[in-house]
Parts: structure tokens; sequence; C-alpha cells
């Protein structure tokens, strides 16, 4: 898939793609056109998304820009993102935040400015980020004595403060997370996977003894997973890390690992348990109760703005977004089917009902704007991914009731006019379950083992998706599979499903020599 | 007042003092101790904080220090906002972002990294600010062929989108606000009010029409004003800046002035009629109903952390802080007096209460650690501005009773046991409201006018605080003013305290010419 600057000319399309959402539609809610619209639906009508079987990756292009999520930005490798796309990282925010507060952390605000010198004393730390990192040299009129990198993540700035902070076993564990703006100088972009700055969240950690620092990285992994899978209805396969895909200064990490619908896997969270390595180049030590000065075991998890791409690429479709009902910012669109008759009884009972939904928790809006056709509507709100679709016609209050469409089934069925808000609220936790349960079928579809390299290439051609192999645990072995397949290691799974026909695999796909670990190897972004 | 770096040094304080939030406290939230926390108290005994009387700068550094609010970072003019400082910046955000909601915006997140050439499109924008940017002239290992600011504001790079994004009166009004990190390389700095880095939010607004560029301009200053004095109990006068304050690029600048005890003013919001100024900088166009093309009108209005500053010096005592409790991330401590009888009734009648009042959705701590005794724990949450305090002993339980402390007044009352959650509920709202009332007393007693530049200087000497006075509009005169009083012309106030004696005054204070304008005058941060 090309990267950002490479698709800026052809991903722009057409004006119509990239209307802004006005205030009118954001404050009222209720999508109320005012005056003169008429004529522009012709103009506006929905452009035709590229079919994902055609070209996944102009699919997740046209999606994204289609949709309002984001546009590109006039910086090299920067994207915007749009109200649409921020109400989903919002959502994240929420959903993430209330657990990371629930398990003890509370939120902190560390400075974006790295010195250079605080970089260098981690030593994988620093070869790992150096050629990422863009640089501040010059400032109020000035040369800076010492250049400045823009935070890529936040170890050592908080490294030393917390060693300012930490003295005593009394003072731990200090249990931190941020919100903020990283910056990773990266060669290709690709809007929400891979940008030069991004939004993201880091938990920094800092505990007494390694049992506990390795509970914490494991909670937090936990977390994550709860998260995406309950929240974003993304199945996510946890594990470990090999030593040459890990975090740079990272003792050991985990991640979880998604699966897109082409196949190819993304990194939607990680947790690392750092040792003492963060502590001991910044002197975080504290007087255990033996009055013996030891340094502290460190932590930190992250997860950002790619949870964005994985919820387009997990769940979308020919139409275009599907959101699952846990963040979508709209999650039932009210369409008044206005024709010549019961033009007044249709829109009050349309009112009638955003006041109930409203009034219920549901986050609804209603467009009743003139001079759109409904199928036109219908196909508009299909392509933002909105969960429930409740149109309100005249034949339909005449018997009682309103048609309700799903975007994920996109089944349509009836609701009895006086049960609309529990109907309403059952079918949205059944989208949200059907989508879950589709993922992970898609999956387990997608999932295989393989014995040798010449299994897991011929997989990967025929079937994708992650494969599962034996490993000696050498770096040349698995070089060897990224060479010859570009499928990288993933990690190494905690838990593994139980359809795969071999496993543990007992020796290693490339050298042959007996395996140490298993292995989920794939193509990824 | 002295800046970060001048205070570096001397504010560090012992290390009692910038003891973290752990884990444990945050969690749980019911600040269980475990283990061997006995005989700590001693080493942490309330520093004293230097009294306001003696050195109100000194005592501002020693509260936000003590408070655990923030620390000093190891980069130029940056602070660290910890977990107790950021909490109150969360719920600054939570009441803003609201409300911002409310009034039909949505938010959205545009690149931090701003192109030279975009800044010097708006001649006044970039004379305003280049002298504050830092800038990034290097990244990924290679120099940059454009260095690329942080930004200070984001008229410009938004500005670039609109410009992209709108093109019909139909697209109109684009209502966006923005969370973010702004950096200004400011001479000298002072925690939360002028930092190197710092958070805010920026709303960006464009419209068809300057008649509703300018009603959304005195709507979001409207949306301070309720903000300020609502949450955080904090009076402001309401008026347009001078042309010499206002804005880089704006037409107009309207401001909110709060007044701290020390009778210096600080700028709590601003709020910016731009006019076409950046539209005809980016070529913000639109198509008008007679399709004619014509540049949008913009606006722009933002709030910082400046706002943390200004709730310690506004509220805060001897003590230490004094939070409103609509903010304060803990309304109510519940503090369990352990004697040697009744250790186990008192200790479940705490946990009782504390359930209660957390179910009834109040912000409840409770403080049942060993090793510290009571008074001393008193002496904590006073200076950690905790609004209300409820001790719960075998006396009072006896009686069906429990003593509530309140942090405004210092009075202790008595709630009975089964009216807790009532009583405290209606004690808030009362300390809410007394805090208001206290700071509006404050601010009209220290508010006053004058008829020439003579007055202005007597009474900024003798009473400090705002002084109002005539102004003929001439830059040179303002100058005047400041050159001899060290005070600058803080808002033309669009309301006028009635107590004042003298208004409108009919001359100008300096040059003796008709007042064309009412101006307060005050010393400011």
């Amino acid at each position: 898939m090309d990267g950002t600057q490479d698709n800026r000319q052809a991903a722009t399309g057409p004006r119509e793609a990239t209307k802004v959402v006005t205030g009118k539609e954001a404050g009222a809610d209720k999508g109320k056109s005012g005056k003169g619209k008429e004529g522009k639906e012709s103009k506006e009508a929905v452009q035709a998304i590229t079919p994902q079987a055609v070209d996944f990756s102009r699919w997740y292009l046209d999606v994204i820009q289609k949709a309002d999520l984001m546009d590109y930005a006039p910086v090299r490798g920067c994207i915007v993102f749009k109200p649409e796309g921020y109400a989903l990282w919002e959502a994240c925010q929420a959903g993430l935040d209330r657990r990371f507060k629930e398990t003890g952390h509370r939120n902190a605000y560390f400075p974006t400015l790295i010195p250079a010198s605080f970089l260098e004393k981690e030593k994988e730390h620093v070869e790992g980020f150096n050629p990422e990192l863009p640089w501040v040299t010059e400032a109020g009129g000035e040369k800076l004595e010492e250049p400045l990198a823009l935070r890529p993540t936040s170890e050592t700035i908080i490294g030393s403060m917390y060693a300012q902070w930490i003295h005593s076993y009394r003072d731990l564990p200090v249990l931190i997370n941020q919100w903020a703006n990283v910056f990773r100088w990266e060669k290709r972009t690709l809007p929400f996977l891979r940008t030069t700055e991004f939004l993201w969240q880091e938990g920094h950690t800092a505990h007494a003894t390694e049992e506990e620092a390795r509970a914490e990285t494991m909670r937090m992994l936990g977390v994550y997973t709860d998260f995406v899978q309950n929240d974003l209805a993304i199945p996510v396969f946890r594990g470990q890390k090999t030593p040459s895909e890990k975090f740079a200064g990272a003792v050991e990490t985990y991640s979880i690992e998604a699966m897109m619908k082409d196949g190819k896997a993304v990194q939607a969270g990680t947790s690392h348990y750092l040792g003492t390595n963060f502590a001991e180049s910044f002197g975080i030590r504290f007087l255990d109760q033996d009055n013996q000065l030891r340094p502290v075991h460190t932590t930190s998890w992250g997860a950002s703005t790619r949870l964005l791409g994985c919820i387009v690429m997990v769940h979308g479709d020919d139409r275009g977004l599907v959101l699952p009902p846990k963040i979508a910012p709209t999650q039932v669109v009210i369409i008044p089917i206005l024709g010549a008759q019961e033009r007044e009884a249709v829109l009050n009972a349309a009112h009638q009902l955003y006041d109930q939904l409203r009034a219920a928790g549901v986050r609804v809006k209603l467009d009743d704007r003139e001079g759109f056709r409904p199928g036109w509507k219908f196909n508009e709100y299909e392509m933002r991914g909105v969960p429930l679709r409740i149109e309100v016609g005249p034949r339909d209050l005449a018997a009682g009731v309103v048609t309700v469409g799903r975007r994920d089934t996109l089944e349509k069925g009836q609701l009895a006019l006086n049960a609309v808000t529990t109907g309403v609220k059952a079918m949205l936790e059944e989208v949200q379950a059907n989508l879950f349960r589709k993922a992970q079928q898609f999956q387990a579809e997608h999932t295989s083992d393989a014995e040798t390299l010449a299994d897991l290439e011929q997989l990967l051609e025929t079937k994708g998706g992650f494969v599962l192999a034996g490993w000696c645990g050498e770096a040349a072995c698995e070089a060897k599979v990224k060479e010859q397949t570009k499928a990288t290691s993933r990690n190494m799974p905690l838990e593994i499903p139980g359809h795969l026909s071999v496993h543990p695999h007992a020796h290693c796909l490339v050298c042959g020599r007996p395996a140490i670990h298993q292995v989920w190897f794939a193509r990824a972004y």
C-alpha cells in the first residue's frame, strides 16, 4: 500500500467527498438543512468506493476520505483528524481511560521536547528511535545549545522525573498514564496506521519488584484485549514479541495483533516489561524495606490512533464504514419518508422517536433535510457506518410500526412504534455481538499453521492471514522468513486457537532444529 | 514574580513534598496504606507554606508544589502536570467540552508542525508570533528543506485546510475545536501561567457573514464566562482588548480578566473576531447564494492551563489550595478517628459513608491509613484544597452524627448519620457559592477608578487590583501608563460594576483629551 505522500494527489478526490461537518448538523444533531439545499444531492451522490476485491488499499483510502474521517495535511506524512474521525478517537479515549482509572492509574502530562542527552542514556532505545526523530535546533530566535527531539515515546523524560519522585518503597507503585501526540519520521506513511505525528496514550509505571511489574504488564495487555474485543468488536491474538520485534529498551514486549480484511496484521496495542533498564539509565532507585537501595522495575504500554485504521479495515465493506455500536458517534439515524401525504404526521413521529431514543441514552440523529431522497440518505449513512437506520413512513405509521435497517447485515425488519426504544437497544447489542462474531469467523478462516517455510509461503499466497509455526529462537531464521515471504513474526501467542491442526510445532520452520517457540507470522501494516 | 528557571533550585524543596500519588491511593481511592507506613508522618509533616502576606509569589510556588500539582521539567520553561494538577485540567476540559458541544462544535485534530511559509501568509500574525517560535530544522537524519514551527496557535494550518473544505454557503458555518499542546518560547516563565509548552483548546470557526462571526465571538466569550464563573467560581470582567493588546491577526479580541489575590490580573480566556484576514491570506472563499465568490469570516477562541494558576491564586489561602467543589478531583475526604476503642465500628461506619456518598455521585476518598494522626491528615487535605472533610469518631457515632469541616470557611458542624448524603450535597453547593461570593467581594474591594495617571499610580500602590479610567484611544497614552505604572490595559469592559464612583470617565487619564473608551488597567501575569 502506498504512503500518504504518494497518494496525496489521487486520494484528494472530488470536492463533495471532503465536505466538512457543519455546525448545523453537529449542533442540533437533527440534520435540518436550512434553506436552499435542493439540487445539491446530484452533486453529492455517493462516489463509488473501489471494491475491496479489486484493490483493498484503494478501498481503504476511499472509505476514510468519503466517510470524512481524515484529510491529508500539508506537512509530510501528517493527517488531519476530521470531526468524524476524531469522534472515533474520543470513543477510544473514553473506553480506555475508564479502564485505566479502574485499574488504579491517573493521568499526567510531561513535556514534548526531549533533550538529546536523555535519549542517549538508554543505548538500545536511542538506536531504535534515533533514525525517526525530528529535532528542534532553534527557538526564540537563537540556536539551542542542545537539540531537543520531539518525543517518539516518553520513557526517557518520564524516567528522569520518576528518579526525582521515587525514594522509598512507600512511593511505589507509581501508576501514571499520559494522553499525547508523538512524532516518528517514517519513510512510508499511511493514514492512521503510520503517520509522522499521531495521537496515543502511554502508560508508565514503576514497581518495587519484577513480579509486580510483570503482573502490571500483563494486566494492561488484558485491558487492551478487553477494550479492543468488547468495544471495538475486534478479536485479537495476544502474545510476546520476538527479541527482534520488541520495543527498543524493553526486556519483553507483549502485543495484541488484529487481522484486517485483507489478511494483514496490525499491532493494536503493546505492553512492555522494561525490567530495570530505564531505572539503571536514569537512576530510579528506592530504599526497600531492608533499607537497601534498589532500582525500580518499570513498564510502559500504549495504544494509538492506529486503532481507527483497524476499525475501518476489520469491519468495513464495499458500501463503506461499519461501526460497532459501542463506539459509533451516531448509533441510530432516523430518516422520515416524506411523500406528498401525511408529511406532518411523519415528521412528528420522527421527532418523537428522536426525543425518546435520546432520552434513553441512544446516540441518535434525525435527518429530515429536504432535497435529498431517502434512498440517497440510506446510502450516505451506510457509507458512514451508522449501525441502525430507522425509516418512518406513512404506510408504516398507519400500521403502528417503523422499519429498521441494520448496517452489519443489511437486513430490514420492523419494530412496533410503542417498543422502539427497547427494540433498538436490543438490536444495538446484537449488532455489536454480530460484528465480533463475524470478525472472529474471518480470523479463524484465515488462520493456519505451517511446518516449513514452503508451507508458509504457500499459505500466505493462497489463504493469507496468520500462520503459526515453530521457531528455533534464532534471529537469522526469523529474518529468512521475512526476506522470503515479507511476513514478519507477529508474536509468540499466549493462547493458540483450537482449530489449528498441528501444534505445538516441534521444529523450526526454517532450519528444522527443535522449536523453542510457537510464532504467528503474517504480513503486516 | 520570578520565572520557572530562576526558581528551580529553591522551589524543588524537600523530598517529602514531591511524593507522587501512588497506585494504591489512586486506585482503591480508599487510601489504604498497606504495610509499614508507620513513622512516616514525622518525615512528611506538612512543610510551612510561605504566607501570602509575606511573599505572594513564594506562596504560589510553595502551594503548587506542596499540593503536588506540578514539578519543574528538565526542559527550559517546561513543567510536568502531575496527577493532582492534571486532574484539575481534566475537570476544565470536561466543563468546557460539554459547553462547546452544546453550542454546536465538534473536535478535530490538526498537525503540530507548521511550515514557515504558512506563518508568513498573515503579516501581523507572523510578526506577533515569530520571536517565540521553536523550529524543527532536521528530521529523520536529514536537514529539512523548509523549517517547521511548533504551533503557537493554529489559525494558519487550520486556515489552509478550511480553504480546501469550504466551497459554498452550504458548507458554512464550520464549527471546530481542537484540544492540543502549543509552544511559545517565552523569556520569563511561571508554572501554569507562562510556560514554553502548555495545554489548551482552540476553537476555529468560519461563517458566511460578519454578523454571524461576531455573534460566535461573543457566544464563546459567554461560554468562557459561564464556565469560569460557575464552575471555577472565579468572577471575571468581560471586555474588548485595545488594538495594542489584541491577538496578532485579529480584527477584535475579547477577553475575560480574573483578579488574583495579590490584585494582579490574569487573562483567563480570549475570543477573537478575525474578520476576513485569515480568509484572504489562505484563500478561504465560498460561493454565496447569489453565486458570488466571497471570503469567509473567521473566529478563534482559546482557554489554557493558565486556568489552573487562576484557581490557585483566586481561592488559595495560607493553608494551601482551596478547590471549588464542581472541579475538585476529591470533593469529600472521610477520616476515621481511630482510638483504642470502637475501632471496628468506626471503620465500618466510615466505609458505609464512603459507599453511600460514592453511590450518590460524590467524588469521595476514605483515608483510613494507620500511622498518620487525624490532625496530620486534616492539615494534609486542607493543603490539597478538598472542599469537605468528614470526621467519623466513636463519640460522634454514639450520638448518631458525624463532624463535617468546610475548607472554605474552616468551620466545623455536624450532620445526622442518616442525612449525610443530602447534607453533603447541600454543603458542596454552599461552598461553591461561597467561594464565588468571596472572590466577587475581593474583586469589588480591589476595583476602583481614576481620573488621572497620578490617581492610577496611587491606587495601584495603595489598593492594587483593577482601575478603570478614560482613554483617548491613542497607543502612546496606553504605553505611557505601562511605562510609568507597569499596569497594562486589560480590556475595555462590556459591563461596568455599579459601585464605581465616577464613570464614564470623560477624559483620557494621560493626555486629558476626550475619552473614547473606558479601560481597565492592572498589573498582570
